[in-house]
């Protein structure tokens, strides 16, 4: 389902990370950053809320509003019951629409704020993600064994909060259009390859959206893909290219591949992950990229891995999404 | 944050019980009914992903349409990772939203969608929200205590699965404008008195939506809020009266007061709950009563409990929502 937009701008972004993100290549891109997991909380959840409403603070200073100056609220985390965003919405204490998309949460927000903006419903929206290294470990992994390895396809989830004010106030960057994605399955079981559980979404995802739209990979001067991690992203690239002829081997990133430098930084094996990881990279590197004349046309496409710890269990098919969102350079 | 709408109609429901449902006093106004807890399925957790699926084949049979005719479809359940409609999506493959409110999720369904029609973004959508009593003991109360007593004030998770067609084509039911509620906060943190946590987010999107469109009560034939149960029932009732004068004793009602009958079905105590539940009363005997002419203005607002029992076992306050919507017969 693609929609084009034509009053749709991108006001401000904010980003608070972890010290695995902090110590990553992207470094000095983000706003704050903690060197510490528990952000001065006493737990690791309270901590993810913390990182979350933390990026609304330095967001609003930014722009110099204040919270009752925000329309509406679009958030969503990993936790159970999407509880990170639940309490900071209460924070923010505006209306509030909870989502979720796993890791392709942020793009479900920047699509549903952008849609409500276009057509007037608001003014503007702030969409904010969340996620925390220590509370998908907890969540998704317990008992966390100590010691176990690994297998090199595991990806890592990123800590760290981003926002976004989307309005109708024109600014340097656009949000051109958008596709929401369908649920895609690949049969796969192995909640320690996520990229390849979710390529199959985001070659789908993107597909639509050059097929929908009538242009070919090369319209964009950069397409990031969430958080493949380096052997979806490899999946990705070959199967465009073998399936359609399209060939994805010049412009094309992807953002769990970005965050952390994987050559020094082992213990991500494969790249990032969680809804934050690909807000991150989008808000920390890529949007400054637009706005020093480096990029002009990005095709932002977040990826989501659909299950829990019980459907794992429950032997079903671990399910994948994907959105893409096209942000350009104002005219 | 208010909004009216022009051009979103009702286009059918449809509804699939468990065998509390279908023992209560709305028996046979469900569409199909088990008098078992596992609808055939291996696990709980599919059971609710067959109620879902279920709900959305009979609607589909009712309009005499096909999954391929479906614009967007929004979904969400009180399962981790809301699984169950992540898989319903899989098996509907057109472009999925996943959103979440706990058991106000059917109200923030059908106002994204009333807000993506009415403005033109799709022409359709189907909102569909499940619960299942055994997986909402298992998830949010595991270790399930067998015997042990549960106070009045607990209430009892619907089994079901309900889904709702929205379309820009004119129907007999016409939705009229919808309010979207923010977080409340009671300082509550008990789980078993939901209706003490949530009769505060009812009351503030209650009054905000009457204050916005200058409304009285008495505007509509009926209020029903989702499950606040006989004590939030009660709660509202009072501080509607005694706070801002506002009479609620006449057309004012509870869904999960009206799912069951709380004479004869003790165990559900204080009435029903979970997504489904203000969804198989609003479908199931409201939407009914609107088209024979008993009913024509109801003010349905669905209230979710915002919490997972991490946050809750970490001495966290118990959140709720509210969001609002005014359907009318049409003119």
């Amino acid at each position: 389902m693609t929609t084009k937009y034509n009053n749709v701008y991108i006001g401000s972004v904010s980003t608070v990370v972890g010290p695995y993100e902090h110590n990553g290549p992207l470094t000095r891109r983000f706003d704050r950053y903690y060197d510490e997991m528990y952000m001065h909380e006493k737990t690791f959840e309270n901590a993810e809320v913390h990182l979350m409403k933390e990026s609304v603070d330095i967001l609003l200073d930014k722009l110099n509003i204040k919270k009752k100056d925000i329309n509406l609220f679009i958030g969503g985390d990993l936790q159970n019951q999407i509880t990170a965003a639940s309490f900071t919405a209460k924070y923010i204490n505006r209306p509030f629409m909870g989502i979720y998309s796993a890791c392709a949460t942020n793009g479900e927000g920047l699509i549903l704020g952008s849609c409500l903006i276009d057509k007037g419903i608001v003014n503007n929206s702030l969409i904010s993600v969340s996620s925390h290294n220590m509370v998908s470990e907890r969540q998704f992994r317990n008992p966390t064994e100590y010691g176990g390895p690994k297998p090199s396809s595991a990806t890592f989830t990123a800590t760290g909060g981003a926002s976004c004010f989307l309005t109708n106030k024109k600014t340097e960057i656009k949000v051109e259009s958008s596709t929401i994605g369908r649920v895609i399955d690949m049969e796969q079981i192995d909640p320690n390859n996520m990229g390849g559980v979710m390529a199959g979404a985001a070659i789908d995802t993107i597909y639509h959206h050059l097929k929908d739209l009538k242009r070919k990979p090369d319209y964009y001067d950069l397409i990031i893909t969430g958080d493949l991690g380096i052997y979806g992203k490899a999946i990705l690239i070959d199967y465009m290219q073998k399936e359609y002829n399209l060939d994805f081997s010049k412009n094309y990133n992807d953002c769990g591949v970005m965050l952390y430098d994987l050559e020094i930084q082992k213990e991500v094996q494969a790249g990032g992950s969680g809804p934050v990881c690909s807000a991150l990279v989008l808000y920390g590197d890529i949007i400054p990229r637009m706005k020093n004349g480096e990029l002009k046309r990005v095709l932002y496409v977040p990826t989501g891995a659909l299950f829990s710890s019980t459907s794992v269990l429950q032997k079903n098919n671990i399910l994948s999404i994907a959105h893409a969102i096209s942000l350009e350079v104002s005219k």
